[in-house]
């Protein structure tokens, strides 16, 4: 898992000749291939592709890698990205006062499962301070009054600030109960993901395990999807399901459901930090 | 399995005294209780409750049963009844031409796993007449033109003259491909079952797992449910789910759910039977 | 969840009338039952039954209802005990360094999620008191010598002592590398539950996943269960697996495993502390 | 589906350059790579590949393919094959009362979804032969007395020999309640499929449900798996679970088990017959 490796993603219009030329660029210096995945997409023909290769044997780093690839790339009209595994993400977590979330990520982190740097989790709230910083990690409280869209837009602005100065990669929203305002998601399009309390697409918006009570289903469940302009629309990373029945309340559900979000929200983030998931269109390739 | 068995289902306003009222008249004749459950709505406050008692232990019939106990059900107003695993359920089913379902319900019968009589299987088209008639079950076809509403009508009111005819307990929908009319739902309510092919209230209509893969879900599901006048929106018996992934085609999404959905209508249709589906509203309590 | 209820359970030689006494019993007094559940077992005919009771639908305390009850307990030969929810069961926690099953327990517990007093945490390592003290836990560490079989004697005599002084109800060894010795598990039998990696009876003993991996199984599993004398051979309380595939290693095996591990322990663990587990020889019945 | 495909599937010691070769082998044809797999184990240092090409992508045969790819599977020491999806797999099925796989299987069979040729049915019994031959598929019974050793050999000699007569590339023991001899097992070695009616390597041998009752478990599953000379200990392709609970008894176990059981051969076997099955040792790789 600790094996010093560089990740390869790319997509383009499918052809005859993809894999053959890029296994064969890898393979020309010397590149051992640990994993590789491939997919094309039915409706647009457009491929995907993902290959991990072992650092130590290329004889030259990222950059270089990065700087010999780039031909083909353009070759291929490939739009594509090298990353480095001794280059760790950097995950902003937000949250509210629900922490169910945020502590499975932060015990997937310092027990070393989850390999990011942290550099901070931001809150509308003081309640999380002193569990955040018993793990060394800062912790900011940006006040979300409700009612009160200027203020609102304020603070986004200073979560948005908080974000780049901390030169994040990724923004999660691990329960935390504000809608981000489009315009954020937009500049962070890919870039923030959600966790949201139901099998999307159904019971999207407030209170799903109530929607779910009164429409009597047999199974919850809980979706992590990059968050888009379109409330609980974009695209999907990963879902889970599970079973209840007629005795259980909404109170059951919503304990139950804990166990479902932070399972799917812990994968969907590490298949999105391992390089994992593409985007196409409003759809997502996950290759596990 | 094959115990001789009356099985008593109830439901009444919650109060204090209902199980020591109901069990203490079945222990005061000496009736042993094989299976007993129980469940109050929090939203009605209405108590629901299902006992199997053992017929061999009680000095009287099904009817007497039934006399007996009808003073005590007055006395908390209860709506109830009592079925003898004796009398075996009798079952329509209607199918078009994907056999799947019926293939695996036709097998369970003949298994003598589903204890149930199936007077008939009625289709609106011919492709199935072998194989059900092969099991020496009478097959009638009803002809369903499309675009013609007149003729519709009429297929229907001969499809309701056949199940009476046949004395049906209950009707299900086996992946029969034509929309049940309002008159119909309403006249056999809580007796007309269907199977819906995605996880409800996601993707209902048509097409399901078209809108399943434009929506980029990574679970696909199934829907058991008592059919109501508006489509696909009537009470859940049974659902289930089942993961796909990104390389995962519409056909091959139509090829896996047969899978889950003949597993969710066969588990369904058996709640069904063993009257362990008691309906509050538009939810259903299962007591399996 | 919070509201104030005794719990009923017992277990007597099964024959006509014990329903109807039991509620009986409660109804002439105006128990409110809240949740009801029964159980006879068909090898050695024996009856097994759990109510819960609202608290205040009773016109005494939870002494008087004992009391009140055991005449008939008598007459029925019923083992029997009622459980008081006002009364908090003491938890006592064993770990060793893996803390995920830990840290899982606890925030069930800061959330209000598990109900229960946690009066201690027992380790062999010194590693985890900074996370268990800022819970505001007492942390004991326990050194656990290898291959000096006196001093684990020692060891475990003193671990035994702090949880008698703690005056715990259930001992949980949660990732607690060290086999408890007989005495102790004939001591604590039904009080003492342990979570294993495998899905038992698979993979008994010694790194389960390393087993798994070379057998090629493609799903692993976790079991809870009560420790008895004889090594992962207690009753099971409860199980669940999930799928890997033949690219998982046994370190993805050891990561994904966890997840299993943490919720079946937590399933497993509420199930006992709410009373719902009854055992019947080397098997349970879990009223879920 | 139904396009026209070579599946090329070969192992070989790992080392670097081996994708680059065979995939700018099959480039340099115009070769349309559909779908690709690889996989290294760890133990062995052996790599494992798959790849799907579209038929008339190439400008000739499968028999040129095959034998212009000699050259390249010689230098890199590969065990190869490439198989032809206008060559259909032929799946002689061996049964013997119960008949939940057979009639799962013939189903997916007659309506497409399992694409191979059924030479014909085999049985020691003559129960299911009005069934098979509904299908228009020959069924032969082999009497098979029990406690005479010499007829069982002679009765296996027989199986054989219409298992050769009819050139069949698989056998599949959908549920046959005899132990196939040694020497069969190795001579028929990866081409030999069962269905074992528990979660392997727990409850081996006979009456697997009456061993999980007894222990308590609250999974069962079922194990899709190739027969080697060791009794239920041959390379596993495909396994799964289901929850029971305390109230299921050996006879509900059956009838759950069922449904797993022909779920899990039906996968087995279709990546058995789409080459997806490759044997390491006596694990297997599925390139599902």
């Amino acid at each position: 898992m600790n094996e010093h490796r560089y990740t390869l993603t790319l997509s383009c219009p499918d052809r005859v000749g993809i894999v053959a030329a890029v296994s064969g660029f890898v393979a020309q210096h010397g590149g051992f291939i640990v994993e590789a995945s491939y997919h094309t997409d039915q409706e647009t023909q457009r491929f995907f592709m993902r290959q991990e290769i072992r650092a130590n044997s290329l004889p030259f780093d990222a950059a270089e890698l990065r700087a010999r690839f780039a031909p083909l790339a353009e070759q291929f009209r490939m739009s594509w990205q090298v990353s480095d595994s001794a280059v760790k993400k950097r995950v902003v977590l937000l949250v509210s006062k629900q922490d169910h979330c945020l502590n499975d990520l932060l015990h997937r982190w310092r027990s070393g499962e989850l390999e990011v740097e942290i550099p901070c989790v931001i809150s509308n709230h003081e309640d999380l301070r002193s569990f955040v910083e018993w793990h060394g990690i800062p912790f900011h409280c940006v006040a979300m009054p409700n009612n009160n869209e200027q203020s609102k837009t304020a603070a986004f602005a200073e979560i948005a600030r908080q974000f780049d100065a901390s030169r994040g990669d990724v923004m999660v929203l691990a329960r935390f109960m504000q809608i981000v305002p489009p315009d954020l998601c937009t500049r962070y399009a890919g870039r923030l993901i959600n966790i949201h309390h139901s099998f999307l697409p159904s019971f999207a918006g407030a209170k799903p395990y109530h929607q779910a009570y009164h429409r009597g289903v047999k199974l919850i469940g809980a979706t992590c999807h990059y968050v888009s302009d379109e409330l609980d629309a974009g695209p999907i990373i990963e879902q889970d399901t599970m079973r209840i029945d007629h005795g259980d309340t909404v109170e059951d559900m919503v304990r139950y459901g804990k166990d479902i979000e932070k399972a799917v929200l812990a994968r969907g983030l590490r298949y999105h930090v391992e390089d994992r998931v593409l985007i196409c269109g409003n759809k997502t390739i996950v290759f596990r």
